[in-house]
């Protein structure tokens, strides 16, 4: 039993520690990151992946990207213009990873703020280390009281099946929809998963797979259309997804197929749960008819490896998302409370 | 615009002419065959494929394994004999293809039947290929009848989701769940197409997507996880699929994620409809419980391409079928009636 460190700091080594993603599952290999190349280039290549790990990789990026800094000690004005360059950057890495401007900016911002009280430019880059190990602490303890309050819900229900890959490899360690699994492990309660393979990128396949099996937790694949089949029989108890963005009644955008077994899950009777830190909510945005859904390449769609499986002449959708209405989820589970309906009234109260 | 041609007796030839169903979507090449051990091969590797066209192919494969009989043109017990010999070693091209077996058999006894009328071997030799010039006719008209009836109930629905392929690829020519489209284009009305791509093997996007858009039929491939999220946009005014196996109550076996469809259309209030000739149904099968579902190995859902996407110690789970109960299915089209429920009654009634 290993569960996989998705990302790190090696005091040892004074570096990044991350798994390369790129080349999972077929192979588990750390990358060492001294210096914001190596940093910029995983983020861009997509060596590490999933908001709240992108959000970690960023921030220790922002770090290394100004521990090199040649200019005076004590001239913190050059030093501040050095690193809003270096945040310059690495920005543009990944233009549409949400986290990765929010902890560049929480670093320029405390990078700023702390300045004068620091004194000298050894002392602010220590200051800002520690600001990159506070956004780690942070996901960690987010992940963990995720995964203590699914766990009260879901410890009578031992087998569960999970989309896409909401683990631990998408942030810190424990992940969201996974981290009540891992809970569980720890207090010596096993559940047996069933992974949607999800298509197209296959995340819950390659990623999912990976890191439960690697830490010794019984998974079992399925292409996504199987679950009402696998549900049919009575195996599955819970359904537990994460979410890319909640709307203030409680609708809920996440990876293209979790609307379709929403709706499976509630043919079935089988309790649906959202897994997802409070940051996923936007009040400003009503319901879930006012959440844009990303459409990408046929690409993804029209290959089966290096072969061509859609003719030309046919057309290809390939929206990344969709929206579960919330009247379809049992409960949405953050690190602050478990939300239930009435949702709108619910999250505010909930989120405070 | 051009509708494939599957398979179908050329005069000039004087051999089978079949396309190559190994090579598409990427080329759309005519094999003929004139000889049983060339039909032999195109069952054996899936040259040909889909029930009632490896039915057609044994019953011409028989054929062409008499032709070269090279005995006395009046010893018919030794032609018999033959053609009993040729048709055992043809029974072994695909053991769990239940229409090569029916063909087969019907071709036999109809040989043996008219084996003393016939008076010599070539007399009787060319019965034989009327013969089995009837079983494709019967084909085309079975289709035919199950497009035109399918077609009136389609006809003011134009936008068809499908799963898998029950057209044309798997018959002599227009299949039966994709047979209304094709009867709808010849009098000027025309669907447009969402097909599921079918995971693991994905006969949605590389059979039907070609089929329809080889005869100017839009077709718009998508990932299985995705028709929801299309259903919920309103487009889709009805669902259509085929059935390997119809239970007494109208519980239908077909390809894996046909269930889920279903129920993702019951939600969205849109009508769903099983497309069916009456050689599907098993009237000795009580209900769907009943139904054995056969599973396959994990290496049709753990490579992509060449690359390997599930990790060794997960397990996969690949059933080939679902059962979707009848109270999910609005009415099945078959060659002698559209059945609506109460189904167990009204099967019975309808096929007589």
């Amino acid at each position: 039993m290993k569960r996989l460190k998705t990302i790190g700091w090696s005091d040892s080594k004074e570096c990044v520690r991350l798994i390369d993603q790129t080349l999972l599952p077929e192979e588990i290999r750390y990358i060492y990151a001294d210096n914001l190349d190596a940093m910029y280039h995983a983020i861009k290549v997509l060596q590490v992946r999933g908001a709240p790990a992108i959000g970690i990789a960023a921030a220790y990026g922002l770090y290394l990207g100004v521990r090199d800094f040649g200019g005076d000690e004590g001239d913190i004005t050059a030093f501040l213009n050095y690193a809003d360059e270096r945040a310059a950057y690495l920005s543009t890495a990944r233009p549409t990873a949400v986290n990765l401007f929010w902890a560049i900016n929480r670093i320029k911002k405390f990078t700023h703020d702390n300045s004068a009280g620091a004194g000298d430019v050894n002392t602010l880059k220590k200051l800002m280390l520690d600001e990159a190990h506070r956004i780690l602490d942070e996901d960690r303890k987010m992940c963990r009281a995720i995964g203590e309050r699914g766990f009260e819900l879901l410890k009578d229900k031992p087998c569960i099946l999970t989309h896409c890959n909401a683990g631990g490899l998408a942030t810190s360690e424990f992940g969201t929809a996974l981290a009540p699994i891992y809970v569980g492990q720890e207090k010596g309660v096993t559940f047996k998963v069933f992974a949607d393979e999800t298509r197209p990128l296959l995340q819950g396949a390659r990623i999912t797979a990976l890191e439960l099996s690697e830490a010794g937790i019984p998974v079992t694949v399925i292409c996504d259309n199987m679950s009402a089949a696998v549900m049919a029989t009575g195996q599955v108890k819970a359904c537990i997804v994460g979410a890319d963005r909640i709307a203030a009644n409680g609708d809920t955008a996440n990876k293209i197929g979790t609307y379709g077994l929403a709706l499976i899950a509630a043919a079935h009777n089988v309790p649906f749960y959202v897994a997802a830190p409070s940051s996923t909510f936007d009040l400003s945005i009503p319901d879930g008819t006012k959440i844009p859904i990303e459409e990408r390449g046929r690409e993804e769609v029209a290959f089966w490896g290096e072969k061509k499986t859609v003719p030309d002449k046919a057309e290809v959708f390939n929206p990344s998302f969709d929206v579960t209405p919330s009247k379809l989820i049992t409960a949405i589970i953050t690190e602050k409370g478990v939300i239930k309906p009435p949702y709108t009234e619910n999250i505010v109260k909930i989120l405070g």
